[in-house]
């Protein structure tokens, strides 16, 4: 056969395009791939965006026909074509870049190019015969860009919350089960890097375990409250122009069935088409738990520095081979790279922040930035946090008798005993040991400030490491 | 009387110093402003801090009272000098920069030597006889800056938290009344700075009232959800060492009713003494709020531009000459300030989120930074809504001729004629318009397209600002 | 053939590993792909570096040859595999995530893994038969991956650079080729978005060529001063452990030579190991590019603005439909894009700060974030500049009526006549205008304060758009 | 006296205000001051901004008179008055606040009123007196605030700019006497907290000094390659609109000789007018030192860290009690400082970013947070570094013999025994060492593995801490 078989003609209000002939993508997706050739991340590198455009056409569509608007077989043959999409099926065809002008109008016809052409093949029709069904006026019926897109971002976004979730979940249970196992390891404790005062390996674990707990709350309570409240039917600007006046409703209802999401329109669509704040604070959240665990690691690198000019508290499991000119040497590597996510999710934030704050008039133009910078920030979390558990937490083992040597040769013990032997005592002790090198113990021994008895049950571990009755002194 | 009158000197670990006579505070606090001469913002710029700090102290001397450790007398003085800081007194002796290292024994030390020598001079004692009543063992007994100073910053922004939303309220409803004033304005909407279609000037300002209405809601919410756990309690890392185990608990019940504030004891005291993830939260809520405002005022000033070569379709009220070189300019000077602060609010998200990630093991010691940037954001963005509202919102005028003869001279109009002439007809007549600076409307009427009575069915405002019943096509 | 042959099994100090029979990649970077699954984006995205690194292997090989530890055979062999990378050959085999923990490492060797296996099938040998020629024996002999790695990112910088530079002196062509095209078009220029004085809009296109030039200069200047000290030779933290006296400055030269750029070795390789400095101020120097960049696309969506409610002064090439529902409508969508990557470097330009910040001691590890940051926002200014360019400047027309209508329109025309008819005069002329909506020069003419020929005169495009004399009024 | 006495009124287009009868400022400054009370920060915050735009008013009147005009006596008038603010006094007159709407018409005013009515005292009239002088027509004439103000701005970061040099200078200085200092302390090296391989305290300190000896080189380059080039002269817009022809060139070569900077026009006024570029990239090269400083005292609080649980490595000198609770605790709260300085330098850059990307037409109207945040930047940044010397660096002492402990007991050492022993004797000798906790140097001399001559040369710090000749095995 000739060349001139692999591609198809189609056209637009700008003019004609040759279009390959075995996309399912058209002539609009076609101009947005040539105009945007920017972060060589397409659409489809985000499957649950896809899968949130699908599932906004089929609720247009259902909406459509129920009100009179589209035929049963137009509806049918959309309808098997977003199942299509939503069971993972054709997303290469989401080739337009994650970067774009047009304020998502690229996507949202990427969505409707790819459904009307896989639907017409369904119906008979070949690819591009859009007379029997058309991407804007059966796929995109009722609907603009401006309220499809956020709608479709929003849901994505809430479709990818569990998984996100559990991720957080996990990494929590891992911190909390090294709690349990580090219990009884006393360490000291480091206020501003210096010496502060005993607890265990497990209340430090445990910390970590807590503090993602609470962002494990917030994030669970925040999606919901940011992210079910959607525009569709507000159509170009929020006004709902040229909308059948019972579609909002429907399509919304729709939508929330199909997603199994509890989606409600928004209250104001004028505010609602062009507002981006659930995406800052949203973002916001996820940047929280970014910096989250990079103090966390920054921790576990201290903790684990050495191992023998450093603190070397734990170890964390050998993941690779740390360097080619220095024999045996192991590091970090897995918190480093959390660390570098983290920041990397920082700046995403930054990005998305300026760019929320780039809307102008009836709409923010700038929203396939902050998709992408949110899906990004999502990714990068979830897959960090996956790493982290798998490849570093689990594996951690503490090094019990160094963390007990450092608390018997600290000089922090003198905070314990200041409460009996008292303040002047203690700082003098302090000193002394400090200028000699020699331990607490042995100076308040020496000096029999304390009789044995009495020492021992100061320095039992239950009792360094929680309140306890001290002799009054008012 | 000689010079030597105008010193006494204080004694710490560190030698001695003179401290001005008729400082309140003492030789810590002395040597923290020399020290740190670096932002020119005292801790007496953010009276809700020193106010928090006194409550914390109030609260602890109460529960140290109670447990025998704190002597009646020297309760009441301290309580006494606690009660002046509350109502206002002795600010200026909160001199230590905002910005400060050691993670915040500064301001801590700050209030205790303020509070010890008020009480001193109470009890008939002079200042600095600390024999009498001592900054650290009676003022600050049973704390360590590790858990009080925490606990002051999140009380502090709990005290002024009613008044920030006062503010934001007052603006939304500056804005709803305009939106009220407006709602016969008919102008044109515009998505990416293109005539979109056609909304009232009452819809959008509603619109800019039910966005804030939003962040209302959520800092209404966020505050108590993220500021009411505190740490009081946990002295050093958390662990409460040295504390009696009674006095954590009276210490949070006693705070809570000293501050009207739903306090409680954080779950997880080593967690919470180092971590700075609702601090994180907070501000990037702040930062949204900012976000919006600066979305507002962007299109405040592109909704003034001109007076001629702009869009003008409303009257920003007149603050200031404008120029000295053009007579009779006028500029947005307002909104432009709020984008100011705004930009402000942002950098200040930054500085605070970096300060979160730079915690270690047992303290995040950029905890004075944090504190500093959330004041300062809050206080601006308070400044920038009274100053936006009072300066600009009420005083705003619509041009509503002008705003009509937009609409009627758009070819937007198009848009909604488009279900009745089709989309075929409606691209023509766009063309042409366009081609020749043509109405869309008198090419409509010489075309004979729609009769009279339908155009100006279809054209009626309340019939393009929402959505109508449409003929069907299906 | 059974399954195993499809897997050869590698080495290393952690244990053995199935590495995929085709790949010439070995077993740690295997270890690396498997460990860090972050970003998606593997090293062979920026093939500069890829080359960078090439060129440094190449360079080490022939220093370590004329020192007389490596053997000619292995010289030769080396040689030619980097040969091939440098070409562009085998690029596929950097998998290794741009996000990695190990500051490095992983990618170092990748590169020698690699170089080994392609060198060792040119030798005859099977891939992993490294005990004829050693990744890190050979292949990496005299070099640590801290200074081999950075030295191979500055590099892959360098290389790039003319390229971007080619990017921006195209862009300014097309800019003052339109300052050229529009010079006669006289315009309203405007501050604050309000009415200023008249310009033309060729001076205004012009200053837009002007200010990417300075930009130019800077970015051509600062890039050798930033990039060519390089720390080859200061193997593991800068003193040079375990290399040949005699390495450092031939390796250096040979990549000079190899390279043709003008590398010179760093004074203080102690510094030079962990010191981020220059990249990030070149990071800073690409967030001004695109800042500016973002500034000049808000300008172009505001001057082509409407076409009907905006200001619609030029007209920008038509790319794509803008709109599904409203006819006609095309968007600035170029301009949006580009601002959207402007703010994608911004976010840049604060995750690699942050990441320079975080370095500690005699390394700092987050280098890999650096490296993809900073390539990512090259590669997205360039692609944008293009696009830029290509896709709009090019095709921009002027609206040379609608110009000076709203020249003759405005109220600012007053300025001009400010030293004629008095600063009075002036002002209360501009005040009834505003008032009445009637013109500025009409008015003029009905209170006869200048006789037409000195109006003419005053008026002439010439006259109002540089400085000229004035009357005098000491 | 009647209280009328207190106040005098004043007139501009808006109408009349009653002026505090002392102050030098006019209406126009109050209406600013009522408008914007938001940072807290006013103008006399920073005296060089202040100098600076007493400087340009005395070019522009030198010039205005060459040209005749200006008259002599208010020539003279308006010099005299321009010469006590040069000098410092009446700097706080200027109230505005550094963040205001206008552009900095505010600012720009503030200076034309204080002018105008100092000078109308020295001629001998009353404050507001304006028909004998005026603030507009005489001291701001051929001027506009788009002109002038950008230019203070300039010129006060230049007469600033040797202070901020002089205190890097003092700080490269204090670290380079201790890398002298340090010379002969051999202690280990470590990358990614891990041990690596010996160098000396020297070499460490010297490294700092050389990485802020880069920042002084590039300081001091860039500030008048950003700086030096003005937009005096431009007026309005850039047209320089109602000037004399002869006026720009006169009135830069004043300023220049003024100042004593070597000012020169900008090449193309209308970019030069609306341009930020300068301010970007020059916060970006504050941000760069800033980051550098704050790894540097990251790194001086991890080698500080201990006493006794940490690397205890240097002592830092003693500035504050560290703890109220922990008797003896001292914390490197100067290091802790300059971090936090840091930060809030960071956030200055971001938020001066975005109000440069903020810039629209043909002027920016953020330029007032531009101006502020630089200024702050190199404020805080200047404080730091004194500070950071003064109190820290020129006390800091080292631990001598726990750094050469370090080294003998470090697994470490094996790395430089590498060329001798053998890469696969060294990773069994260091896994043993690792495992049993032993000494590698006692494990090399069980196995006699080197003979102790040898052993001991290698070890000779001299030999270990820079490149020697090895072994060959080609």
């Amino acid at each position: 056969m000739s060349s001139a078989a692999s591609f198809r003609v189609e056209k637009d209000l700008l003019g004609t395009l040759e279009v390959p002939a075995d996309a399912y993508y058209g002539i609009q997706t076609l101009r947005a791939a040539n105009n945007f050739h920017l972060s060589g991340v397409p659409l489809s590198h985000y499957p649950k965006l896809v899968v949130g455009l699908a599932m906004v056409k089929q609720a247009a569509a259902d909406a459509n026909r129920e009100l009179g608007h589209l035929s049963d077989a137009k509806h049918a043959a959309i309808s098997a074509a977003c199942a299509r999409l939503i069971k993972g099926d054709y997303h290469e065809q989401f080739v337009v870049d994650m970067i774009q002008g047009g304020a998502g109008t690229s996507t949202n016809m990427n969505a409707n190019e790819v459904i009307a052409n896989i639907a017409l093949e369904a119906m008979g029709h070949q690819k591009g015969e859009y007379q029997y069904l058309h991407p804007n006026n059966d796929v995109n019926m009722a609907q603009s860009t401006n309220d499809a897109y956020p709608t479709a971002i929003r849901l994505g976004l809430l479709l990818g919350h569990d998984a996100l979730l559990a991720s957080l979940d996990s990494l929590i249970q891992a911190f909390a089960a090294k709690g349990k196992e580090f219990d009884h390891v006393l360490k000291m404790g480091r206020t501003q890097l210096q010496d502060a005062v005993p607890m265990t390996l497990g209340q430090e674990f445990r910390a970590f375990a807590t503090t993602m707990t609470e962002d494990l709350q917030r994030l669970r309570s925040l999606a919901p409250e940011l992210l079910t409240e959607i525009n569709l039917g507000g159509t170009a600007i929020g006004t709902g122009i040229n909308a059948d006046p019972g579609y909002q409703a429907l399509a919304v209802q729709r939508l929330a069935t199909i997603s199994g999401q509890p989606l409600v329109p928004a209250a104001d669509l004028i505010e609602a088409t062009s507002d981006m704040g659930a995406f800052v604070l949203f973002s916001g959240m996820l940047k929280r738990t970014a910096v989250k665990l990079s103090k966390i690691c920054n921790d576990l690198r201290l903790l684990s520095s050495g191992p023998r000019t450093g603190i070397n508290e734990i170890n964390l499991p050998a993941r690779q081979p740390g360097s080619s000119i220095m024999p045996g040497k192991v590091n970090p590597v897995i918190p480093e790279a959390v660390n570098q996510v983290a920041f990397a999710i920082m700046g995403n934030d930054l990005a998305l922040t300026v760019a929320a704050e780039g809307g102008q008039l009836q709409l923010n133009v700038m929203e396939p930035l902050i998709a992408y910078k949110i899906f990004d920030s999502i990714r990068l979390l979830q897959r960090a946090m996956d790493m982290l558990r798998e490849h570093c937490i689990v594996g951690i083992t503490a090094n019990e008798q160094r963390c007990r040597e450092l608390v018997e040769h600290s000089i922090g013990l003198v905070t314990a005993l200041n409460p009996y032997i008292g303040y002047e005592n203690a700082t003098r002790i302090a000193r002394v040991a400090l200028e000699t090198g020699r331990g607490v113990l042995e100076l308040v021994r020496e000096e029999k400030l304390l009789d044995e008895e009495m020492l021992n049950d100061i320095l039992r571990p239950e009792n360094m490491i929680a309140p306890r009755l001290v002799p009054l002194k008012a």
